[in-house]
């Protein structure tokens, strides 16, 4: 048990279970460190934060009083360099501010005076002995303290003159602090901005450039030099990240035909998740996509125009792998001696054989740590981790730790979509970014709490990237809607998370479904899916992606995971929320906020009033003006305004409020 | 940073900051352990409770799966010894579970059955042999063995005839546990219950028995052996406490008169907390008041009475205070050189100096220890701390844990009336029961509030006591409110919370403010106030607090703080609340619940339709049977009922929910 000190400091935050793990950042983005602080009787207490840097230097915030009434100090702090930081809190004595609110209270009454200003003329003489200031600050408090000294000075005026501008400044720099007491410390790992902040578009590299011969049937596959053809209009979208899924050679044995039937003629390609073959495992390239150095061409294509490579590792092996037959101790063995494949009873997936980490999980460790090695050599920054949620936990935290302390610019994202408490301790673990239930929040009521729960104490631990559809995923609500609902669920991804992705096709409105499946009929991870993108632009999503992304990158408060606040609607059929983020939290020095209004009903227009506080975005509580982001449109809006939306018209607007620049004419003098 | 284990064992509770200080309980009451455990995959966990009791012993508990969906563990822990405890959570693989849950799957449809019962003959082999077990238990389990090794068995029937009730029995005493994962270590600090359930009478032991000589008008002091003459009613009202203010000397410079006057006539007996003259300090006793053997016979007299003596201990000084005179630094010194007496800017109190602590804490910390066990060794069972906020934290933190590692039968109650976090870390840090915001919830709805706040999480940390009154506090509802209200303030403390206590003069409902005040005129810190208690029966309060007192002692579910459920009322004014204890948390071995229905509007009646549902008490969803504790009627409640409260009614009903006696003829055959 650790005391209480003689200043209390407690529920010190962020804290991931008292600093069990490091809450999350990245470079540039506010931060806000809080605490308790207080003590006994009448006296005034300061906080200050105290950082250490990755390099060990050590720099300190003064904390506000940013609710007195329950004693929380706050301070942000926004990060410039990456690796591990670490925080206290220190609450201290203010000797100057208990003078302070004493005198204030005593000697307009004339109360007490020569006694009063005599004790102020003391504890100024510490603050200006006690503390480590320049000269200039010296002298200041000099002159503060021969005021309160002198006989002739009102009392009644005397606060007034002895802190003058030049005092309060000193004092607020370097305060007279007693009985400093410093709270445990409390990890903080910093990342690289693209781990919170990224727009990811997923595609199957095979499939761009794949023909069909007319005459056979037969597929030739695409390659990474016919896929790299689709970079630039994945650039020209404004993505940063282009993801593929698996690239390794795929087994043959118990091959999985068209929308995972259990035999696959000849001429299917087979499930890039069934991994490995003759041809190589995990370090290896599928044969048909070309040659590793072919890969590390696509690589450099990509970054040639602004795209990282993200590459999706799923870590179970077709029974062709190479390790099933140089590592069977690597898999599990039934009562019969067989390895076993994967189930979900009764589901059999006769194809896949999962790892087992129980008998040799260092040897396991080990070889993924070099695969990963493979391909962070060719470039890759970016890994999708699947199903990590089926692999066991601390294999993620040594093989994340072990990653971060040679290559602190790669990023992970866990691909789990299971039960809460396993997603969020992927994240504390060291995951980066963490797909999330989005999918599954079809409603502008479910959205709303959850852009709610995403946003508050979640955003310390877990960093949501947005997905509205994945080759796995299209939920019923996508299911024959149309690109009205596949643009609002575009919006709601794109503004919803500083993180969001497109799975190739979406520009397309590919809305059919299997039946009775909640995933694209035709299923691209069984079957070559070209497409053509000349079509791209008759539905108005390609458009779309494109304003979305560039609103993203003009508007810093989209960039950022805090800020959000849903606002009330009077129609729940209706979805508004607003990013802001204030001038001094934000890269450009200016406040910014935008406001999206957004509905997910794909047969009705809806109308709604909506309501909402000006003044938390720092304007007047009256009307404001924004810009409509997707449309162009200037917008009169207020404390309460009117939105129609619907399939006949827009189903979002993505408000970007018009911050006026202070009118300095009539800017108030600083005061004392 | 504390890494994940193979099993994830994360949030584990009680935890007061991750074991930063003691979660709270006292023998008897059931404490849930909780803890969020799982693991990667489809395998199931289980999770054990392992405790270290003070003397070092080790015992451990099953934790039921109480949420699977969010992972989430519980236990219950009954301690049934005193003394510093700590726990851990164990999270385990769970071999037998997971095989059970795949065959479950399979065999009903014979799928792979060789297989599966093969591999579930080896894993209780296992189980049989791996842990260590009686000899009926693997008696049992080789039996089971058997039965899945038989190749005639039915695949379909194996599992109910392998999983006897004998086996299940064994595996529920001694699982088979792989991958064992401890959570780091709790502490639980355990009392003796007392801390959490006590009744208390406060009174100023000189008004009991004081007489004013109606010549001369001139006072003579009630003496500890005129107090004791009041002990005996006091006890038949049921309380078990009895509390006094402050009975050491009082200083007479600068003594207040009635109504805290600035002067005194001769008569005028002061402050009691205006403490300390030539007759001694906090370590004597009021020359009017008797000697120390007087008071060693009050307390043998109140302990032959059942009741406990608590004593008020303000660690503050008048002027005339021994210390004053022999340790002038542990008092602040102004820039002239006097003695700092209290101020609340712009109020002061010339009467009273407030110790400093910054000069020399331990040297305070010492004598105020003595001082306590001055008091110990008269027999003083509990002291309530006046104004605990006023002093330093660390000073408590010390002094009560050199207390409890002596006496840790003494109980101390923190009197601070402050914000929050001042409060709760009183409470943290070792106060065992606090005084709370009680007096300040005067509408239905704020108590509610307030009640489901102190029995929520705060539980585990701080044990409210509430007092309708005190000598400082008499608000505004019960300004001339007259019986009713102080019934239904009575009720609400005595039910609301399992300690309460009651300020002498409530049976008389003194309800008479002074002007502009909160608290009573006449105000008894400052003169005699003896009592005819004669009239006490007028108002039918002592009866009422007789009653309470008799029906909190009868009932385990008044006597735990959580257990708390407020029902919904279709009227703001009427509050509904209960309080149920599961048969296996009762001491009783009974389960037990009381509904408390409640107006505090003494001038209008109240009318309420109450909704409540009766299976969380184990009832059937339908009527059922209650008795009002309060006027002996019958109650026919159910889901949906009606009450009428009010001034000229009942102003609450407690009643006593009937709990039938399971019917055995009808009970169903265990099942395997």
């Amino acid at each position: 048990m650790s005391a209480i000190g003689r200043i209390a400091v407690v529920s010190v935050g962020p804290s991931l279970e008292e600093g069990r793990w490091s809450a999350k950042a990245v470079v540039g983005e506010a931060v806000p460190i809080t605490a308790t602080v207080f003590r006994e009787g009448h006296g005034m207490v300061g906080a200050t934060v105290v950082i250490t840097l990755p390099d060990g230097t050590v720099t300190t915030l003064p904390m506000d009083a940013a609710n007195p009434g329950i004693a929380l100090f706050r301070a942000h702090f926004i990060p410039s360099v990456e690796g591990e930081h670490s925080f206290r809190v220190e609450g201290w004595a203010d000797p100057v501010g208990s003078w302070e609110h004493t005198a204030a209270v005593k000697l307009p009454t004339g109360t007490d005076a020569a006694l009063v200003l005599a004790e102020g003329a003391a504890i100024l003489e510490r603050a200006r002995d006690e503390v480590d200031r320049p000269a200039a600050q010296r002298k200041a408090l000099t002159s503060a303290v021969a005021v309160l000294r002198d006989p002739t000075t009102d009392p009644a005026a005397c606060l007034d003159l002895a802190l003058t501008p030049a005092v309060c400044a000193a004092l607020a720099e370097a305060p007279l602090r007693d009985s400093v007491t410093p709270s445990r410390e409390y990890p903080l790992r910093v990342d690289r901005e693209r781990a919170l902040f990224s727009a990811w578009y997923e595609f199957f590299p095979r499939s761009e450039g794949a023909v069909q011969d007319p005459a056979t049937g037969r597929w030739t596959s695409g390659t990474f030099e016919t896929a790299a053809r689709r970079l630039p209009a994945i650039a020209a979208m404004g993505f940063d990240v282009v993801y593929l899924t698996p690239i390794h050679p795929i087994g043959s044995t118990y091959r999985k035909g068209p929308d995972n039937a259990l035999t696959a003629s000849s001429t299917d390609p087979g499930s890039p998740y069934a991994i490995g073959s003759a041809d190589g495992g995990h370090d290896a390239v599928h044969p048909d996509l070309g040659t590793m150095e072919d890969f590390w061409a696509f690589v450099a294509a990509a970054r040639g125009r602004g795209l990282e490579v993200a590459l999706d590792i799923a870590l179970q092996c077709s029974p062709d792998h190479p390790w099933v037959r140089e590592h069977p101790e690597w898999f599990s063995t039934r009562a019969d001696g067989s390895i076993a494949y994967a189930e979900n009873p009764p589901k059999k997936y006769h194809d896949i054989y999962p790892l087992s980490f129980e008998r040799d999980p260092e040897g396991i460790l080990r070889e993924v740590r070099r695969i990963l090695e493979v391909w962070i050599d060719a470039g890759v920054t970016v890994f999708r981790m699947d199903n990590p949620h089926t692999k066991p936990l601390p294999f993620w935290e040594e093989l994340l730790a072990d990653v971060a302390s040679t290559h602190p610019e790669v990023i992970f994202l866990s691909e789990a979509f299971t039960r809460p408490p396993m997603m969020h301790t992927l994240a504390k673990i060291g995951f980066h970014q963490s797909m999330t239930y989005f999918t599954w929040r079809p409603t502008a009521p479910e959205l709303g709490a959850y852009l709610e729960e995403l946003s508050g104490e979640a955003s310390f631990f877990m960093r949501p990237n947005f997905f509205p559809t994945t080759p796995d995923i299209l939920t019923p609500d996508l299911q024959g809607a149309g690109a009205p609902v596949f643009a609002a669920r575009a919006v709601a991804a794109a503004t919803g998370s500083p993180s969001w992705g497109i799975y190739s096709g979406y520009e397309l409105v590919e809305d059919e479904a299997r039946p009775d499946a909640e995933e694209q009929r035709n299923n691209e991870k069984y079957e070559y899916r070209p497409r053509d993108w000349t079509r791209a632009k008759d539905y108005g999503i390609e458009a779309l992606l494109t304003i979305l992304n560039a609103t993203r990158r003009a508007h810093p408060a989209l960039q950022r995971l805090r800020g959000l606040t849903v606002h009330t609607t009077d129609n729940p059929a209706v979805l508004c929320y607003s990013r802001h983020i204030d001038a001094a939290h934000s890269p450009s020095g200016k406040p910014d906020t935008v406001v999206v209004a957004l509905s997910l009903d794909g047969r009705a227009s809806q109308e709604a009033t909506i309501y909402l506080d000006p003044t938390a975005f720092g304007l007047p509580d009256g009307p404001f003006g924004a810009t409509d982001a997707l449309s162009g449109a200037d917008l009169a809006w207020g404390p309460e305004f009117h939105v129609s939306l619907g399939p006949d018209l827009a189903m979002a607007i993505v408000g970007a409020v018009h911050h006026k620049r202070p009118n300095r004419s009539t800017g108030r003098k600083s005061l004392g």
